[in-house]
């Protein structure tokens, strides 16, 4: 997506540690005029699969994974780290290693909202390794829930986690795929 | 709002300890379509107010924060949870008690997002005691941005924090005011 790439070459941030930062606009101050953009992109895209469930993890993904369920007109499911209180006991559950925080987390989604009828588009801001990817998919495959696809502003190319899926057969659509970035000139190239 | 209120009562569950759930709409499963109508209520409300920032905290604020921004035609920053090394050095910072996860943390948002220029309303899921609100506050006032108001879905009017902010003089816009409830019967009273 051309408006996406430009808008990372403007105000992304090469860091050293392959590490892309666009907290600007989409993971702690959120351009959602754009996001209304990427989930435009994403519903034509899927115009095909009979979407119903919009599933995302906290917290980045959360916003865009809202409005896109605005976009298709759908509920939108995000899985929480680590047990709280307020959940019940029914759940499913599994770990995700997060290399940038350096952690494991426990991820959880109700049962009541994940099940054999729900025909699921997963929603995050970035994928590099696909660990919380393959977390989202590990909850939705318990659940009985069918992937149509994933949908991935910022997938990081250089990393396995893209190839790794779609080898799997599932439907991966970043809208912006960086295959090289250099933190010394913050020179970006973008995958076409 | 008395959509909101219908919504509680009908999918809502009141639990011992005043706990109200209602992770099937609000905070978990998020109705993207209510959130819409109760965006819409808030930008009503604030016709007169010069907003040019919606602020909320992570993780269930996130999405309903989204679709106000997205409303009201600006962009929305979150606060966030303790320290990621994503973020730069330069951030507000406060604590922030939790009690429904019976600890304390560290909450910060980045200096570029928040300054004196900015016009912010404050958008939450639920206020009881007011602690998260007050930490917002706290971060707004310290980048010298403006509070115009502060939005919150769900308060818990038998809890001293709407309270406690009315009397500083804060435009607390609750759309669904909880005076009551019974873990008992499930009956729940709204304030009018």
């Amino acid at each position: 997506m051309l408006e996406l790439e430009e808008r990372i070459r403007r105000d992304g941030t090469v860091k050293t540690g392959d590490v892309l930062k666009v907290d600007n606009f989409l993971n702690h101050q959120m351009d959602v005029e754009l996001f209304q953009k990427m989930a435009r992109q994403w519903k034509a895209d899927f115009a095909d699969a009979p979407i119903n469930k919009i599933l995302t993890i906290e917290a980045s993904g959360i916003g865009i994974a809202a409005i896109v369920a605005a976009e298709f007109g759908v509920p939108a499911v995000f899985a929480k780290k680590s047990q709280s209180i307020n959940l019940d006991g029914e759940v499913y559950t599994t770990k995700i290693r997060s290399f940038t925080h350096g952690r494991v987390y426990d991820v959880i989604v109700s049962k009541k909202f994940l099940g054999p009828e729900d025909h699921v588009l997963i929603i995050d801001d970035f994928m590099a390794n696909g660990c919380a990817m393959e977390g989202l998919l590990e909850i939705c495959h318990e659940a009985g829930a069918t992937v149509e696809g994933i949908g991935i502003a910022i997938e990081k190319g250089f990393e396995p986690g893209g190839k790794k899926l779609r080898e799997q057969g599932y439907r991966v659509d970043s809208l912006a795929i960086v295959e090289s970035m250099d933190p010394e000139t913050n020179e970006i190239v973008f995958r076409h």
